[in-house]
């Protein structure tokens, strides 16, 4: 099939680039970031809030959705789209990741994951085949292939262990949306490895040969320091196909964002901005600040006075402190609303400045800027 | 002065009328309900859906404002409005109410009420013209005297004592409004009585010789059977002024505000429509619904087909279940959405059967839709 991926600039400087993904729910312009909606809802804001704040895509978690509220109900609604009501693109994980870190007696063998629901204490079984499938009648967008996790620290002969698993996994699910679905929905391969670059390598070129719509980094933002985190990525991401979608899963901080654009990645997905908001910590240009500090009680000042969002065009500091100091529930909507805006614009701005090749002034202004 | 309510209209059927209420930011339509933000945010939602589901006024609870976030930060701000960014009217209780429920050690004298806060054990002293400066520098459009509530039941010596003071208390309230205050905010005199219709009646011919703008209700849905509060309103209400609005405090259920405005009352403030929202219990002209409901679980159907609030316009039961069952953030938005929605549009509808005088229909109607 046509590659759904076509790439509409490259940087002279960086090897960022830009580009379009289509998906069967509308075109993603890339370098974006994807706000996580983990149990079919971007926590405190409604999808037409996410529209207005340029959210292009969102993400679903397929573990938390499949335990809650179950495939069956999803299904009368046709997939999570009209369930949640949102009308445009949707990736889904694999569940891979919440199943190692969230769920009970979780045992890993060739055929797949066996767990227990961290919520009832069920039995149910993952195997690459199931993962894909029911990212099929989720009717994501985009799916992503089952893949083995490790924790931070592994030792090499667990990480080549797991990386093996990875592979032979990535083939059935590879299989399986090929056979047995009608390819509407795209499926990305995810390259591990661990913290050792010869083995991200070594992935990254064997998942290469599989012939993915998109590929994945999985396995970072997992506890190293942040300096191996970008060594990672940077041993691998010149390795995947240039034509096709990268997508460092789980990163990160703004800084993150730009470094790993500045790579050549191409989407990102984290719970950092909507987290954060909910505990009262916001970004800004200059750096994060905490909404709860005394020194924003009697602040007449919005967050940052230049920021184009609905809270700062609205509130104060002042007050946005006295709505988290009582845990009212406005306070995490307009926090939510301004770290999302944060990210979305920074993304925004990223793909401005690669469309006209002025990445490397961007690059200066960003640090220069942050105090 | 001019009086600032004008009625418009008068039920040939029953004693309900509408009327127009101009305060210093804005006209309100009566009947109303008015949607209760006590510290400063009706929970969940932002002024401008407030807007748009039809509220005029809302309410601001003066005990809670004043501890927090304190006058000092409202000061700033030249008051409420520009601190919540909320340009319409608002209402402030006294903060008595408060003060009997929530405060520590609360001591009732001649002089007022001293009390110790809720949050930190901090010593404070609120008199009547001390509750009228505060409502004063909140810059709330409509103020309430500070009255003495009683518990339910109360017996008849504890409730005359009671009102004697919340008497005297008010002509002190009245003095400091017409001396030290501009008066562009309107005072309204509180109603008292307990559960005896002949002291209410009392009340009500005494409180009626000031010359307060308005006239409210207080004491009423504190625990006493449903026959018993429409008893002691339908003692009070036609003793009032009829040209001038009438506030029944703290009521109610919808049939309790259909009743209610029948007999000619004005204004209405309850948390219920919001809390029970965040309590999953939604509010539909056919009765309530309680979203956790299993029977829910499938249920392509939004709560009531035919409101055309936000919430049913776009969500199913199915989807409504799921973020309350998971506790979502979202959840809170879209109940209290709909709920407010709801009791708006009931007042809504209340005035135009007023206008039209077909309040007699209106009333037969409501009651045969309810199962």
């Amino acid at each position: 099939m046509n590659s759904p991926f076509t790439l509409t600039a490259q940087s002279t400087t960086h090897r960022a680039r830009s580009g379009l993904l289509k998906t069967a729910h509308g075109v993603i312009k890339t370098p974006i970031f994807m706000p996580v909606g983990t149990l079919g809802t971007v926590k405190a804001l409604t999808p037409e809030e996410l529209t207005t704040l340029g959210s292009q895509i969102i993400l679903g978690n397929t573990y938390h959705l499949y335990l809650r509220p179950g495939c069956e109900v999803i299904d009368r609604f046709k997939g999570l789209h009209r369930f949640m009501h949102w009308s445009g693109p949707i990736l889904t994980d694999s569940g891979g990741f919440q199943v190692f870190s969230l769920a009970k007696l979780a045992k890993i063998s060739d055929e797949g994951y066996a767990f227990q629901s961290h919520i009832d204490g069920s039995s149910h079984l993952f195997t690459p085949e199931k993962a894909v499938a029911i990212q099929d009648r989720l009717n994501s967008d985009i799916h992503m292939c089952l893949d083995q996790c490790l924790p931070y620290p592994s030792d090499r002969a667990q990480t080549l262990r797991a990386l093996d698993l990875t592979q032979r996994w990535a083939a059935r699910c590879h299989a399986y949306w090929q056979d047995e679905t009608d390819q509407r929905n795209l499926l990305f391969g995810i390259v591990q490895g661990g913290m050792f670059a010869d083995l991200r390598e070594l992935a990254a070129q064997q998942m290469a040969e599989v012939d993915f719509p998109g590929f994945a980094i999985g396995g970072l933002s997992v506890g190293e320091p942040k300096p191996l985190m970008l060594e990672m990525a940077e041993a691998t991401l010149p390795l995947l196909p240039a034509d096709k979608p990268r997508y460092v899963m789980g990163v990160g901080t703004p800084e993150d964002l730009v470094e790993l654009t500045a790579m050549g990645a191409d989407m990102f997905d984290c719970v950092m901005p909507s987290r954060n908001a909910r505990n009262g910590q916001l970004f800004t240009r200059f750096g994060t600040l905490n909404i709860s500090n005394a020194r924003h009680r009697e602040d007449e000042n919005p967050i940052d006075a230049d920021c184009g969002c609905y809270t700062c065009q609205h509130y104060s500091r002042a007050y946005l402190r006295h709505l988290y100091a009582n845990r009212e529930l406005l306070a995490y909507r307009l926090n939510t609303t301004h770290n999302l805006f944060y990210y979305l614009e920074l993304m925004a701005t990223m793909r401005t400045a690669i469309d006209s090749d002025t990445f490397d002034q961007f690059y200066s202004d960003f640090y220069s800027q942050r105090t």
